[in-house]
């Protein structure tokens, strides 16, 4: 029972409740799309998918297909079973927030990942504790063979997604990254929508 | 003005108090041992050395001589100014909790770091409202061209020690990782003391 296609407006988030089983696709619908990704077990939201906990049960730095992403109590909540974006996404990157457009020099009001994950949550009545290190989805931060990293534009094509199954009852929030200051939704800094559904 | 030397006791942890210009020397007293590190803004525990954020600002997945580590507010905390240990640490780790032991076959209680962090804050009267990811010192986690990581001896020597400059008035953490069933504090998987200096 595949749900209509929902919209990521860019710049803004969106909260979903998945029950466990269902599996949600996040389409690139313009290609060039970060979408800042997090998940919560919907009966707790202190339970909370972690990158730090992921990245040492997956053993790698990046989620690839088959692999699923942990929650910070080290249980199973999201299994990526589809990708044809390319397979680029970033596991190492904090989601941007009012201090990092500051840091680039931005003056005044500035949609932020961060504020976009607290009034997501908000919409379905959750207040979350903390902002976790977000699974960063079409992110291409590569990691040199120094340990260097670089912010880099998406090499995800347009109506490219992934897909993504629950594995426990959850709110999964995206946010269509607003970062227009440096080119990581594309080369041209512009951020755009992205689209999901659910089945 | 250098201080007697303390001890990180085997499988504990330990908090102590930084002003902002004071230096910590930490001493991988036997070589092998991984040291998980915090630090929470003196003034206000919701402020806390950030992994996300500092990989962001550094450029590098783990910190080299000169690096500063970041806050969750991006702002600066703690600089290596010292490091005769080979370099090699890590950021990408979450640290160890029961749930990990538990996974590893363990029955019963078995010390953690993420429980040495909350005893030891507790000891200076605070209460952290999260387990922030930790800068694992000493911890060899290569990250290979493919985005692997692998779990691995630290490369440090007996007596080697990283130094950090408080770039804030601090509480930093450190916890003698209780790890011993896989070799992450060296092959015999034997955790050990390590010793700090503050000036």
């Amino acid at each position: 029972m595949a749900e209509e296609l929902q919209v990521v407006p860019a710049r803004r988030g969106r909260a979903v409740r998945l029950a466990k089983g269902q599996a949600i696709q996040i389409i690139n619908t313009h290609g060039s799309q970060v979408v800042d990704s997090w998940a919560f077990n919907a009966q707790d939201p202190g339970e909370f998918m972690s990158m730090e906990h992921s990245r040492g049960a997956m053993l790698r730095v990046n989620p690839q297909l088959g692999d699923t992403l942990r929650s910070n109590r080290r249980r199973p909540m999201l299994t990526l079973v589809e990708d044809n974006s390319g397979g680029i996404h970033d596991t190492l990157i904090a989601a941007c927030d009012r201090y990092r457009y500051e840091q680039l020099g931005h003056v005044g009001h500035h949609d932020s990942c961060t504020d976009n994950l607290a009034h997501a949550l908000a919409s379905l009545g959750v207040t979350g504790a903390e902002t976790p290190s977000p699974l960063n989805l079409f992110m291409n931060i590569p990691v040199g063979a120094d340990g260097s990293v670089s912010f880099q534009p998406p090499v995800s094509t347009p109506g490219s997604h992934v897909r993504l199954k629950a594995e426990m009852d959850l709110i999964v929030v995206f946010s269509a990254c607003p970062q227009d200051l440096v080119p990581v939704n594309g080369a041209d800094c512009m951020p755009r929508d992205a689209h999901y559904t659910i089945d």
